[in-house]
């Protein structure tokens, strides 16, 4: 065991644990892929961002034509390619004089290809908008792009030739990677519902382009391994590309890490070296414990369980210290939860719901691991936790939890609240037909929310509701557009960006990915 | 034997040759260097182009700095560099959650690094001007640029790292290449003058970071083989590094590549394969011829000679082809010969004076290979091109060569007159006497042209005022900050340039080169 001092805590690196995942490490699968067309943006109100995407001609038209200084086209891919991108330039006319001088910019929307990057003024880092700017020294060359992208469009603009020789592009190709195997794809059977059918197939390609080393939230934003999403990737993974491995190889990473209370970091950075983000959110750490139940329930993998069940059980332990003398989730005015992207959510009342659903989840795997004192100790809290609950955050009156010492009535708190069984079914019920009758200002942003909602609606038994939320939400990005789905969509405010630019936003989002887990497991 | 078809002419390829000149292709010498200082540049009326850099602190003070978004330094590398630069960069604070984006910008001088690229607008690709903007993706990270760079100053930006990080720097290096060899430099003995040993010390300089795989014009800009600029490379190259093969190598490669008609081309391109540019000059044709007869007084190689002879015979007939019927070259108002960046100059009576200076080398060939028949028939030519020159171009009443339809006197028909030897040495001492009272308005913008000013001052005895010209001139350069002479400078207008924008000069110019070869070939 490793103490690694990082800049504000101490990371406790288990070895062995990071051995293991080391070991698990899978060979990504590459797939050519080539552009289908080029295609204009245009200007229009009723599409999303408002942009839309013409068609002018076909890809192979390209490679006769040549383009000189400040000309310009876009590529269409036809649909989402996280991969690296390669192209031969040639030079026309006379033997090129000068180094070629291009940009290349590249979109998962419409928006990202037609807007100038420079115009950016959201608070996150503008280094994640995907365009190269380089120059070419000898032509003809084969340009190898270095850095991954994830995109549908390419932009290509000619900043400088010289005024003697103009530029022509051949063998545009992107090589794909992906961890999951498509071959091992299990098919859909349950339903002929043609909407949900290519709802289901585009979660599968969200989760097909976010599975790399690791499970990406996103390719193109953060490239990163977060609690959060690996639990949603990991239930959808067992219903589509069943690439379990890759899941265990996530959970080790994250059990390699805790910090010194023994805590695990809300996400990870892979490379140049395994460390933990300083971030430690309170659902997220928790979710170590939930995600390692789902992985159990899904491979009966009894060496892993035993692995990694101490570091489960320890992140339960440290949540119930965080508890009031009443039993309730203290609350606090910093990021200490995440629940969903909204900075008017109070958070309390949620993560006392996912405490009580990771509980719960942890009891089951004492129950498994015969460890009768866990699963009389965790009992014995699961009832006083939900005692708390309901004699604290839910109020008799507006019939609604109640979260913060505003007494926020959010959706956030119905919807865990529900998934957390801390009422009956029956009570559950009430509370969901409620909430869609009385729905709360405090509403959910991110397809992660509308999952749990989701998810709730199918414990109380409302697949129609549940059905008719999938199609409004996610039908509703297929009719925007999208190809993969996104990591934030806003019914009601389709610009919605909590980075202050929908530029930023991620278009191919893990926690969007959850409609096939849903349709297959509910068999919708 | 191939045909290369070429856009718009045919190529006839000597395979033998171009096997001649690859089996010549130099080992580049590397040598690692570091960054003496980080500067500022200000604004200043007394320095050239407006900027002076003033010394901000110690480089080896950088790397306990760090830097965030928006913040940027200047490097100074204390001298003129030709090479690869290499950096390590290194991520302080929270992990990276994001890319690292910069800029990297390089500069022979400090307005490159002072003023912003996007303001350029001169008429030659703004594709020269040296800056790369790129993401680094995985922090800490050793980042090796894979383009060469001319340059003494390196500005670096930091466009964007995200809210939780900063960056550093560290291990900032160039690895510097030429393929002169410094341990065989001939030592200056002939003076005791500090400022012609200064001058000479920048010739070489400048000399050497010419010196790549080929004699290039620049590093900077074009980077390229041009026969003008080589012909003043190797007559400096005897003098100095006596680097010999590298002066065949590039006789071969033009010998490799004429036309059709058998015209060498006025320059090559290297990569990706080799091949002539589309322009040819009449005066520099006709250097492949002088260029040889140089390489030969240097070397006596006689197989050199013997291979190259014919091409070198070729240039002559072809120019002679060029004369009228009164024998005098005709002139047109296109490019058609270089002699000096000035676009009132009227090309025709410099461009006689080189034909018949090449004669002049050609029949001194002609006598080494024992070719009677060619050493009696271009007796005839020179007497008969060198009478009507004195019949047609002479005006008696000015006492000056006269040139074009309009009868121009300039400065450049005046030198290559004198250089060509067309009247005695007596009568051509004062036209060069008359040349400084008379100052014709038609001036010389070039070191290149200045070059032939002070070989024309010397060949009529007048050490004096060539010294004189030497320090005014290059001295000049120097005191305006030359590290290594310069493309262009005009003492009466120093921000001039042909190219719209003195941004794209180069600052590190072969043809400037030549004043150690003056130095040393007349003992000055």
């Amino acid at each position: 065991m490793n103490i690694q001092k990082a800049e504000n805590r101490l990371v406790i690196e288990n070895e062995f644990f990071k051995h293991k995942a080391k070991a698990l490490k899978p060979e990504l699968n590459k797939k050519l892929s080539h552009p289908i067309s080029s295609i204009e943006t245009v200007r229009d109100n009723a599409s999303i961002h408002g942009w839309k995407s013409v068609f002018h001609e076909k890809a192979e038209e390209l490679k006769s034509k040549s383009f000189e200084k400040g000309e310009s086209f876009i590529l269409d891919f036809g649909t989402h390619h996280v991969g690296y991108l390669s192209l031969d330039i040639e030079p026309v006319g006379s033997p090129p004089d000068a180094p070629l001088h291009m940009r290349l910019t590249l979109g998962e929307m419409p928006i990202e290809v037609s807007e100038p990057f420079s115009e950016y003024d959201g608070w996150i880092s503008s280094s994640w908008l995907q365009e190269e700017t380089f120059h070419v020294d000898i032509l003809p060359s084969r340009v190898d792009l270095p850095r991954r992208y994830s995109f549908r469009y390419v932009k290509v603009e000619i900043l400088d030739t010289s005024p003697k020789y103009n530029v022509s592009f051949k063998n545009v190709i992107c090589n794909t990677v992906t961890s999951a195997d498509s071959s091992k794809l299990v098919s859909l059977t349950s339903t002929d519902d043609k909407e949900i059918e290519k709802i289901d197939e585009v979660s599968i390609k969200t989760l097909q382009d976010c599975m790399q080393d690791v499970f990406e939230d996103g390719p193109k934003r953060d490239r990163r391994l977060w609690l959060g999403d690996l639990r949603l990737q990991a239930l959808a993974n067992y219903e589509t590309f069943q690439n379990n491995d890759l899941v265990k190889r996530c959970l080790y990473l994250f059990a390699a890490l805790p910090n010194e209370k023994g805590q695990i970091a809300a996400n990870l950075f892979i490379e140049p070296k395994l460390i933990p983000d300083d971030t430690y959110l309170f659902d997220y750490s928790l979710f170590f414990t939930t995600t390692l139940h789902d992985y159990y329930q899904a491979t009966k993998d009894n060496e892993t369980l035993e692995d990694l069940w101490p570091m489960a059980h320890k992140q339960i332990e440290l949540a119930l210290a965080r508890l009031d003398e009443k039993g309730i989730v203290k609350d606090d005015e910093s990021w200490w939860s995440f629940i969903d992207w909204n900075d008017d959510l109070n958070k309390q009342a949620p993560s006392q719901a996912v405490l009580i659903y990771a509980m719960k989840k942890a009891q089951h795997l004492a129950r498994i691991l015969e460890d009768k004192d866990k699963v009389h100790n965790l009992e014995l809290k699961i009832q006083a936790v939900t005692h708390a609950t309901t004699q604290h955050l839910w109020d008799e009156e507006l019939e609604f939890f109640v979260s913060g010492a505003n007494r926020q009535v959010s959706w956030a708190s119905q919807v865990w609240m529900v998934i957390a069984g801390v009422f009956d079914s029956e009570k559950n019920r009430e509370i969901m037909d409620k909430l869609f009758e009385k729905k709360p200002n405090i509403v959910m942003n991110t397809p992660y929310m509308y999952h749990h909602l989701v998810e709730a609606l199918l414990q109380v038994g409302n697949k129609q509701k549940a059905v008719s939320v999938i199609k409004q939400y996610w039908g509703g990005m297929i009719k925007d557009g999208a190809d993969t789905f996104w990591e934030l969509y806003n019914l009601s405010d389709k610009n919605y960006s909590p980075y202050g630019s929908h530029l930023i936003n991620s278009y191919c989002h893990a926690w969007s990915c959850t409609p096939t887990y849903l349709i297959r497991k509910y068999r919708l």
